[in-house]
């Protein structure tokens, strides 16, 4: 164990992760500080945030490029001083089982896709990343779950706002409840898309708000109140519908939990929205915004502050993630929790769609 | 005409407003600087706020009170110098006809008798004045507003909110469409009642959180997209089962307008939350506090703040209907307008209880 190592290691040890005595590199058996990750997909989060992201980096380091797009490569590979070696088409992919540069495939394709090359990576050995939502489908999510344990990898989804202190400090008073039970939230979600060819509003591809922004709106109120909903209220709109004919640009959906709390969350790809207002039985806590890029932030009613300074999330969020890979520690966003909100999203369209309470 | 009535029917000239050359009192054809107001049920409302605030106005004076409580008399009499001839039982209050002192009735009661006194006053040949929501049903508010027409009297809700200038500021936006038409808005309005036997919880007289602060979340979302809903998707919840049997605790429900705007509302006996967030199509409004009795302000998307000072608002609505009353002026909030939020109450309570979208 080298002395970064050996940090990372009693780093997770004091935080109650496990972890074992000794790191342990992927199936190649190597050892070095970091890890070797190749993208999947370079389109405008793999090229603007996360690439950036992997210059920032300790525990990774952008290593590879798979791409469908051969006009880009060039460019990557001068930037980022990939060698030819480290580059993959969709075609040649499962070929990077025999390349032992890459050890982490971080799959940011759109959402039809994720099954398939999550599993082509777990197949060829490879610990995985898989961008948000997980799949279009639970029966999707199982199926990657189960290639990654068949394969002995691990399998993190691309969930940066769990990474960021902001999140996690809400989050814990969604689990320590320290003002007991969560009564009633509004939860929202979404952007303003110019756009009408982007995946986002392409059934096919995976599109529609709620599998896109909905998420957000779905982790903030599942966070906020340490429960998993168990009933949904959905209703679907547009106010473009040239655009939105196949999937869904704004949904408002009522989400029931266990505990009695209920949750009033809308997804859209027509306005720019953001927040997160919780009340609880002794107090709330607000988050405005709860899940951007920076800056999210937020107060309770106790009148302490949540405004932590975060630099890069999707740095922060790979470099737990490769921590957890190389000490064997928990994941923070394992497979099991994009699954979670999957199961959520496809309640969601089946209550739209029936226009009745669905349970999920 | 005096210098008074002169510069009040000036002031509403200026305003754009319908306003006859010669002020006009009541039926009794008197003629002085301000009406009296008679309040009828002498509960928190009127003794906290009404009768407070009419110690403000300019356009008015407590004159009387109606109550069917005796022991509350000598107080009242003793504090606001009230002569025992406009002190009137539930019993004999049809005899408030005979007494020139009384110009306006303003009824302060549980929602359950609001059209049985209103009709009674307005047949005495008084003005009315009635507190929200207006009644049970819209049947009971049209037979309120036909008593006032046959009687020639005036008929005006009780929205201190419509006379705030934070609120009107906010409803500016909603018919000038600065930022373009409504697409998406959260409305929701509540606090926490502790309380188990009050009105609130109690069906027969009017209880239900829809009726009570869901007219301020239906109010927000009418003003501030200018248009008046068509559908309504609704479910009702409780966390406290054992109060809240024949009543909501809170209900959540998603509108519909005629331009295909949105809005996701919530009212609410449990929490305490009042906040109004729109989106435009080219702009954004975020009221927080949007309703409550001071502090109402806000910003929009172009950096101006909403933030106006106002010393008293149920001051200043008495002041306003009287000033209607005594120039023949327009109303703000006149029954017509109180009718529009039962219709969408009748509306929410019905999709509740069907679980269906029901139309307005």
């Amino acid at each position: 164990m080298n002395r970064r190592e050996f940090l990372l290691a009693s780093a997770f040890a004091a935080a109650g992760l496990t972890s074992s005595s000794v790191p342990v590199f992927a199936k190649q058996g190597r050892s070095r500080d970091k890890l070797g990750v190749a993208l999947v997909g370079l389109g405008y989060y793999s090229t603007d945030l996360l690439a950036p992201a992997l210059q920032l980096t300790k525990n990774c380091y952008l290593a590879g490029i798979v791409t469908g797009s051969p006009e880009k490569i060039p460019q990557w590979q001068k930037k980022y001083s990939i060698p030819d070696k480290n580059v993959y088409t969709y075609a040649n992919f499962d070929g990077i089982a025999n390349n032992s540069a890459i050890d982490v495939v971080y799959v940011v394709l759109p959402p039809s896709l994720h099954r398939d090359f999550v599993v082509r990576a777990a197949n060829a050995g490879k610990h995985v990343f898989c961008e948000k939502p997980m799949a279009m489908t639970v029966a999707e999510c199982e199926a990657m779950i189960a290639a990654a344990a068949a394969n002995k990898v691990r399998l993190a989804i691309g969930y940066r706002c769990q990474h960021d202190p902001n999140i996690q400090a809400y989050r814990a008073i969604g689990r320590n409840r320290p003002f007991g039970a969560p009564v009633l939230l509004s939860s929202v979600a979404g952007f303003y898309d110019p756009r009408s060819k982007n995946w986002r509003q392409i059934k096919a591809l995976g599109g529609g708000s709620v599998r896109d922004m909905g998420i957000y709106a779905i982790q903030a109120a599942r966070m906020a109140t340490g429960e998993e909903p168990m009933l949904v209220l959905a209703q679907s709109s547009t106010t473009r519908p040239a655009i939105y004919k196949d999937v869904d640009e704004t949904t408002q959906f009522l989400l029931e939990f266990p505990s009695g709390a209920r949750a009033s969350c809308m997804s859209s790809f027509g306005v720019e929205m953001n927040y997160l207002n919780v009340n609880y039985e002794k107090g709330w806590l607000r988050m405005n915004p709860h899940s951007q890029y920076k800056g999210n932030k937020g107060d309770l009613s106790d009148g302490r502050l949540i405004d932590f300074s975060i630099t890069n999330q999707q740095a922060r969020q790979m470099d737990d993630d490769c921590a957890a890979i190389m000490t064997q520690g928990r994941l923070i966003a394992p497979g099991e929790e994009g699954l979670r909100d999957v199961r959520v999203v496809e309640a969601i369209y089946r209550s739209a769609e029936r226009q009745a309470v669905v349970p999920i």
